[in-house]
């Protein structure tokens, strides 16, 4: 079944490529595509589109439509061509002429966009609240290990003195600024397109104000050629923003893997969290935070499969859109999966005492040394030259007493100030106001 | 000169390999460090670190080389590694020991990190600023043409009638979404990483706090690990704030390559604007226009370019990122040009008249027509195929009349909402506090 | 079952994640497993470590589990973890203890390692086979279609006559220069790495020499450290390669849109090769190119995929690897289909007669006349000159004639030379040599 | 001057922003500019288009400017816009009428072409031979320290033993399979475009089998079409054997910072060779190994590059194509200096004695251990299991002696065999055939 077809059937090897892997992809879409049907339909009932009676039988049919698919009681049938379809002969079925209307004023292109802006909405609020528990996760274990010191390393040699405290933070107030770029792309996601039809507008009398209200945007695509321009730039602004929590997972899994090598040996994982070798009984592998270093680099790489995928082309829809499903989708729950095995592994991490009495590490103090004679009044050039000839020379000594109070340090780790960006930030996120509009539609 | 420098020479080789553009990038950030140190030093002072004698010495030459700078009046020295060098340099030979005491409590690490943030931000306030300028010309073309009419494409075929007021105000609205993204940029952009040392701290009693108002950011990179991580993050994000300008300017500038070939004839640039061939005599060429869409996909591709140089690698400073610089440097200009062209070009842009007269736009109009069909009660499946089989028959027919209300239509171009939003939006930008508070630090 | 695994029970999340889809991407891997395995075994037989007897048995039910594979009768049962661990139980269950003996003197990873260049040998030789069968219909259309012109545009600009014998044939010809791409990808892919074992090599006396005879390698990957090297960049080689296919099927995909266009309306395809509009009743629309040109993107990102996750590692095995199966394998499938689908179209397209019969095609011919006076005497810039202004003042005057004789013109396709190039290129394929092997191999 | 210009001045924003960095980045394409004349005027005098007389002029001052250029007294002049337009400016001063009629069937397209190939062909040539220089180096180490051991890692994880003579024959091997990708772009660099116009061919009858064997080609690019497709094509694939030989280098580099850090300890380097801290005096820090992995990695990234900007375009000359000289060129200095920099550190390299004599490294045996107990007839299986829990229970022990004796292995590493292979491979490349046509043009 296909809603364009007419006298001709379409080639059985044009049909396989043109419909590909769409009615898997569809299925992420299909609770949105019946949120999206019942607000143009009590629209369409506003503007004399459709009667009340239809209305009602066919938000009746929805409602129920998207309890089966809340309950994972929804199959995109063989032989019907993506989920837009599926849900209009579902209705169809069950409410005979009523539901051929509901495509009224709406084409499959603003149908999708709608679809797609809402989901993507929907998996923000997840991410979002995945990084939040990542971030609660790690201000604890920076205040819990905050006297736990370990060598910093610039140039990948030891360096000065830092602590796990620092080190927890850091990852922690990453994810405040990766939550910066989300929320862009959250603001980008929360405006309404439903109502551009195939790009160029419609001309019944829509009115795409209630139905935004409706849906729980914030506001409309207003332009409805700029609507349509949201296909492939939503998409790209979303994968740049997961792209950035996936950087700072990555950084994050490479440290782990440095620092769960022998050599370094500063953090450890129940051996139910690692893995063996087929051929070395004596390995206990990273494998989980290897995978999270490898699927954060998929996720970094994905903005330029989108942008690679939709540059040069001139406005207006085209078909290479549809690859932006399965190009992004499952990036979703790659990222949550990244997110919930980090969790896992922070959750189950041991720290090794006193690493920083190991003799190799004795020069990270060389900068304490620098500084107290430039507080005894040495100019700091030549309190670093000094430090430096004493260390060729083999004078260098140091107690190993780390005292430093300025904001975000070792000694200050100014974590409440940190939760209180974070608290500040998630605010602006208004992923209430949209609950409460999606019960009322599906109430 | 190198503050490094100890005993040993350095191979020739090694310094020009290491070195590299840096002398030339680092031209880019040469008022911005000054800046640093003007805060720096004042907060050095005020804990005691430097005195109050030496405060005014050092203070007062930084203004001086300040302004050097703003007059053009600046070079990095032969033999002189870097910025931060010449500075340094220039200042100890003006105010003698004095200027050697700036760099306590400093690392190059933490002194670079805030040179970036500070040109990071002044950067994005150039952009924005062109980019409404940009905005304000594109939604007064779409008033002035909003009653020419084109055809509005879907998949490169004959979709639907669409106008010129659409596709510049689409354009205009394109480009608030793509400041969401430069807000992200600079909220991340306007936090202060000075201070944090080599990446791990100082055991200087620093007021960083002092510093964060004196250089009018809004708060801190509190964790001085993290701050050290801002390196190379900072730089991808702005550089995935400038692809999305850079994907909106890439579309429109493909529409006008297709909109001025002969096929289409849409729009025309004066002659000046144009280019010619060296065999074929008639050209005119939008070369304009494709330069625009390739210095738009070098865009696109720059954030990729800075993932690669980062991912994998783990935290604490390493040397690859000092080729950020080369990157992204030189983006901010590509950028600012494509936008000063487009403005340009679209000031001059001359429109057909009549464009839809032309017999092979007829079937734009089947749409209204099966619409009409709605209207009078035909449900839209059937009024569809009758449309279709009229056109295959060969009996369609129209009267070429428009009549779209909703908003965003083109008879509803809603350019008051969305100006509105821009308006919203610029404000959330804090450039008058930064340009009171760098105002402050200069006099 | 995990090979690995001893005493303590793995964590089911961990399971999850780090299996990922593994299990479905190993089914590429099945019968190049086995052939792997039935190499090793009689090369372990050679050296002692297995018995004759032993052999026997193995061999007998290895080939048997290869038709099984062949014959589509082959699963990875539910909680096994891959391919390689299901081929040893099957073995085991069948021939009892000699079937735990064919992990001796390998490793996992040489296994997949040795698995990887036979699949991508195999696919390889699918692609080429397949390309060459496009090149061929493009030539015989290039040959068919010589004497139909069109116009040659640069800049998007009406330029000079051009001829569907040259745009066949240039796409043809630029399959020539893809394959030797992958012609590089092929002698990279055609080298033994069985025997490195887990990329440090074996105490055990093996002959690494005669696997490679038996596999129908041409040489080994010498070094172990380098064989695992391979991992990754095998991958990136062969994807490069693709990248070059998808780069010529992705011009020729935007050309077709383009001259499918109304605008333009040089070809045409029939109705069962084109698809409808779910509210414009007259659309034709181009979908198999459109999607063409969105998959030959993906490919064309997939290089940098690969890129992305394996640059800034160290030597050594790691798993994210892994990964680069369910980057990779898909596209195979993506690229064939790619070739399939542009072949279908070809085969089926309409090509308009007398296009540059319209006046908008008349200064085509300007180089055409710039050139004829030339050839009487007068220096080209004042050729040039003249007919620019005649133009300017509306008195160029042409006869349309295409004269073109010299190589590779409209006039003279050199087809004949250019088959040869590609006949002589698919020779250096040595597809018979790994066929005649493998048969020996599983007879 | 312009070649173009008429009667109309250009916009001078217009003309800043077209000619970019061409000027700057024509210097590359001087010489090879003037070989492409020289054999183009040869040609016009073949077919009619020159007299012997203008020819003899043409030709002498072609090569008094090739000398100049080779002698570095060459430059573009402020107001002139390209190096082919500086050339002809300099030839008609010099000779006068006879210097215009170079241009005669040629475009600027086709002479850009031939320039891009000719200057590509020179480009390979060097970075093969500095690619050898490498190779034999290393070979040349595996050798010297084939008996010195260190720990192989899989997973980060100590895993078995490994040498310097695997390490380092390891990255010679792996620049053979880079050269693969070398030959084919030495091979699709090696064919003439000449004669192919703006793209569409002439209606002269030139004789472009004369132009390529006068230039040394190898072959043609038949196909006028094809030959501007090239544009673009010819770049990414240059860029793509460069993403080879860079992803080679940046594993060593990653390898060398870590071997070079104090955990692992296993290399060292001169203090001229490593740098300094600003803050931290007793650090040498790998600055040439990390800048040479961060140019590889914009190495790495620039095929994507290529590709964005030349992704969905249509066939024919499109503008944008001039901003892939600026993405490109520099790339070449950019891995020459990372291959020098990599000879100079490589030997210059100090390796650790007796590394394997730390406790912590005594695991790396079990392989061996688990092997032995095989060879002394306990299944592998079994053999695995009791090694895993000796380790386990403290029971483990080793006499720490390896005895590798397969192909490739520590203690045969078939340098003799992998030196024969590049030796094979460098054969393919007709450099002297080349540098055979190139002194009989100019001399």
């Amino acid at each position: 079944m296909k809603l364009w077809q007419k006298n001709t059937s379409t080639n059985n090897l044009v049909e396989t490529f043109t419909v590909g892997q769409d009615r898997e992809m569809d299925l992420y879409l299909a609770a949105f595509d019946v949120l999206g049907s019942l607000a143009h339909t009590q629209m369409l009932e506003s503007i004399g589109l459709m009667t009340k009676e239809d209305l009602d039988k066919v938000q009746h049919e929805l409602k129920n439509i998207y309890r089966e698919i809340a309950d994972g009681n929804f199959t995109i049938e063989d032989g019907v061509e993506d989920v837009h379809s599926q849900v209009e002969m579902l209705l169809t079925q069950r409410v005979g002429e009523a539901g051929k209307k509901i495509h009224s004023g709406r084409s499959r292109n603003d149908q999708v966009l709608v679809d797609l802006k809402l989901f993507f909405r929907s998996q923000i609020q997840e991410m979002v609240l995945s990084t939040k528990e990542l971030f609660d996760l790690l201000t604890q274990l920076a205040e819990q290990h905050q006297d736990k010191l370990l060598p910093g390393y610039t140039h990948l040699q030891i360096a000065m003195p830092s602590s796990f405290g620092l080190w927890f933070g850091a990852y922690a107030e990453s994810l405040i600024d990766d939550l910066e770029l989300m929320l862009a792309a959250f603001k980008i996601s929360n405006k309404n397109p439903l109502g551009s039809a195939a790009g160029y507008g419609s001309s019944f009398p829509l009115n795409r104000t209630l139905t935004t209200q409706l849906l729980g945007f914030d506001t409309l695509n207003y332009n409805v050629v700029y609507a349509q321009m949201g296909r492939g730039k939503s998409e790209r602004v979303v994968a740049q923003a997961m792209s950035s929590i996936a950087a700072t997972l990555n950084r994050m899994a490479m440290d782990a893997c440095l620092f769960m090598n022998q050599n370094f040996g500063f953090i450890s994982f129940p051996d139910e969290l690692t893995t063996g070798s087929s051929i070395m009984p004596h390995k206990k592998n990273p494998d989980v935070w290897e995978l999270i270093r490898g699927r954060t680099n998929q996720l970094q790489a994905l903005p330029n499969q989108i942008m690679m995928l939709t540059t040069n082309l001139p406005s207006g829809y085209h078909r290479d859109m549809q690859l932006l499903k399965e190009t992004l989708f499952p990036a979703f729950n790659s990222l949550m999966s990244c997110l919930d095995m980090a969790k896992l592994m922070l959750k189950n991490i041991k720290i090794k005492d006193n690493i920083l009495a190991d003799d190799k590490y004795a020069y990270l103090f060389s900068v304490e040394v620098v500084n107290n004679l430039v507080l005894a009044g040495m100019p700091f050039r030549e309190a670093y030259k000094k430090v430096g000839l004493d260390i060729e020379a083999g004078n260098f000594e140091t107690d190993r007493k780390v005292n430093h109070t300025h904001e975000g340090s070792i000694g200050n780790l100014n974590l409440p100030e940190v939760k209180a960006m974070m608290q500040n930030l998630q605010a602006q996120f208004k992923f209430d106001k949209i609950e409460m509009a999606i019960d009322k539609l599906v109430k």
